[in-house]
């Protein structure tokens, strides 16, 4: 990506939720030790230089507020690893109220379709002095940013956490270049207006505050545009493929742009050739057993990914195809998410239960049709990775979904794509990957059934098309391509 | 209704799920007594005289069997007050599934948004099995539209249960000119997706199959015909609020139409005057107690319908404006639905429980807040429709909501209308109800308020328009609009 180092101009700003640096209380005297994060935005941001950019995060845990504390919300070189890093330290009541009580469930509810309508949302009074919170809390970013920002500097907002943060801080300081990203799909408006009508125009008032308003992918940048005009009757131009498309409304018009965020192939490939990952590899082979096929998937359990419906499609398959009995083994790694929330952990235990049921019903002393793995371990799931012969993606809906572009990189058999036509990333890897309707349990046993058979040549050929595509717009890439957007012709 | 007589053209069918006439075993010795329905469809095709027209549809209850099976499937005319009646016997292994297990459930679910997607649907073998005899019960309708149809006849489809009927009428058919009506609302793409590919594929051209597909608003229109663009990659002109859209796929152009079903206001008018009605009046009215204003709302108990977030509007005005405590009495009706699905028990359990908290939190000994009534009681529903200060229609999304109509018909007060925007009746009579987000609580509260504090000249204006739109198209007209529209120009 050096080739791409972008010109010096000017002061960068990032603004997300989670920082590049977290702190836990560690060894026997207690003391805040910092640990610091990966991906596109941190080396992104990194590959500008040392002096180029602030980061502006919020302290996420009471740790992390005991460190922004102790030096005035700017953390010390020695702990960013030289990055300029403002930890807001928000009240844990603020912070809980608008990260879990508006944005991860309202919003992140709202764009991934999960609401069962006729009982949820229910905006009462405590939903309000939630909302409230969002504002405030969406307040202190704009503030800190307002300060933060030298004269004409640009500022990348991140994420539905922060959308009311570019019209915050475009009235405060309109000389500032302001984009907004957001990493999740976007609701059809008559999904989108389940929100209080207010709320929902402060929403998309707040994106369009930027100058420039990007997503994963054009599908959910149309949504947005549909949003504006449907919710705020603004003048759209819809976006295509590489996005292009824009909102004008009250005088002031929003660019829209696309950018599909790459897999690291890189990071991937070098992590995936450690020690650790070849004893998990190791380990899942004597569990498989030889010469058995494998498919894989790796997930957080959280609702929008689908999970139990990818069990029960191979369940489907083994009724369907009996020869697949004893020579095929499904590698489920569902990492337990957000089990403060009844649902979520309701849905792990249907989780366990399904592949519980299919081992009963069609498992042998020799064969374990389904291993399942509920214990976060990287280098286990780069180990599957490696393994995979199939890999199963099929969210109901999602942003892009990167293991969907991980697995075609890390893999050592050529793993075929069995893709959710539901998940962003099947508009860049749809062409090469095995497309299915995520709710299709027997469609989606079939393709598991193509892919397994997929035969050497085409398999090989669909691999190296799908790791090229998949790598297409790496992290750095994919951050300076923002930032190119947002710069004056 | 007399002017709009129609041309004598030929023969008209009309195919429904539900026919004009049902069965019971009655008296002592238990003979099959028939029982005649009203509707639009009934005194539409009446309209047409004795000869015009045959009514094809399914018998519903084994008492309906024995009747089909005892006259050869066509009813005697004692029975059916002169109407042709055609009622198919089909088993009831074939209807269950047909109805309840995909009409009802999964066609109902996807069109009003209700399902829990993360859980819901599952498309399984038993469910395929379900889909196949809702296949066995379309066909079943074609065959005896084709057998009974003369050349060039006009038939008339109703509804989601009878989806594949014009495709497989069409085939056989072509000399006929096919109508379809769609009486719900229609799922954005997005949802619609939700079922498998093949099922999609097949709804969308079984009603392609008619000559003309129409529907209750230009809102429902649009996303029938967005769902053919997005699904099939049909041409689609989109409808504007009259209809006048189309869809053209494989060579063959469906015209798309917009029929608006208004109230029947003659009939409710006389109903409403009989003395049963007057006496539950009275009744209510000493339950209310004199000079207080009331809230009314009358619904079958339907996921759809909202009347969980209705009753927490209603607390939210008794919280929000203490000065009407004592002064207003909700009359919410809801009529217990589906009671054999596990969702409905709960739902209606539900309204209990919070109709008994907001009696407990806010009740006096001279006043009860809400008077829920769950054991439906037509003469008493058309009471309150008389005592009505304000009619609340708020739900999640509804084809139209004929209730939302027949209550300023009825009103003896002038009643004002709080209005569901996601009902279709909206599209109608928004300009002059108090049109609410059905999700936002505090919203409908302060709609609430503002209907009962309607001043006099505001009120009587608004309720004459809502009257006069409410009446625009009644049942017979909207029968015979449809039928003009199928006839060669």
């Amino acid at each position: 990506m050096t080739a791409e180092r972008p010109q010096p101009a000017g002061q960068v700003l990032v603004a997300s939720n989670r920082g590049p640096v977290s702190y836990t209380r560690a060894g026997a005297d207690g003391a805040l030790t910092a640990r610091r994060g990966g991906g596109g935005l941190v080396s992104g941001l990194s590959a500008l230089g040392p002096d180029a950019g602030t980061w502006v995060c919020a302290a996420l845990s009471d740790d992390d507020r005991a460190a922004a504390a102790a030096h005035g919300g700017r953390l010390p070189a020695a702990d960013t690893g030289g990055q300029s890093v403002r930890m807001l330290d928000i009240s844990p009541e603020t912070f809980d109220a608008a990260y879990n009580g508006v944005a991860n469930s309202v919003l992140w509810f709202v764009h991934h379709l999960l609401y069962q309508t006729p009982l949820e949302p229910v905006f009462d009074e405590r939903f309000e002095a939630r909302w409230a919170r969002y504002r405030a809390y969406n307040r202190a970013f704009a503030d800190a940013l307002a300060e933060e920002a030298a004269e004409g500097a640009v500022v990348l907002v991140q994420d539905y956490h922060l959308s009311l943060v570019p019209g915050l801080l475009a009235k405060r300081r309109p000389d500032l270049r302001i984009g907004h990203f957001s990493h999740t799909p976007w609701a059809p408006p008559d999904l989108f207006r389940v929100l209080p009508d207010e709320m929902a125009r402060e929403l998309l008032l707040g994106i369009l505050g930027a100058d420039r308003a990007a997503f994963l992918t054009a599908r959910w940048a149309r949504a947005f545009t549909e949003c504006c005009a449907a919710l705020l009757g603004a003048e759209v131009t819809a976006p295509g493929p590489a996005g292009d498309g824009s909102v004008t409304h009250q005088g002031r018009t929003t660019r829209i742009g696309v950018h599909g965020l790459g897999a690291d192939a890189e990071f991937l490939r070098e992590r995936a050739s450690r020690a650790d990952v070849a004893e998990r590899a190791a380990e899942l082979r004597e569990r498989v057993g030889p010469g058995r096929a494998t498919i894989v998937r790796v997930d957080r359990t959280e609702l929008s990914k689908n999970i139990v419906r990818g069990l029960l499609a191979f369940r489907r398959l083994l009724v369907d195809r009996p020869e697949w009995h004893g020579r095929v083994t499904h590698l489920a790694f569902a990492y337990p998410s957000r089990q403060d929330l009844a649902i979520y952990r309701e849905y792990t235990a249907e989780v366990s239960r399904v592949a519980e049921a299919i081992n009963t019903e069609f498992g042998r002393a020799d064969w374990t049709p389904v291993v399942l793995h509920v214990k976060d371990d990287f280098a286990r799931s780069l180990a599957a990775y490696r393994m995979a012969d199939v890999a199963l993606v099929n969210p109901i809906r999602d942003g892009m979904n990167l293991v969907a572009k991980e697995i075609p990189v890390v893999s050592e058999r050529g793993a075929a794509l069995v893709l959710s036509r539901e998940a962003g990333a099947a508009e860049e890897l749809g062409a090469d990957a095995l497309l299915v309707n995520p709710y299709d349990i027997a469609g989606t046993a079939e393709a598991l059934h193509q892919a397994l058979t997929l035969d050497g040549p085409s398999r090989t050929a669909r691999a190296e098309r799908l790791t090229a595509r998949a790598t297409a717009l790496p992290p750095t890439a994919w951050f300076l391509a923002q930032l190119r957007a947002l710069r004056p012709a």
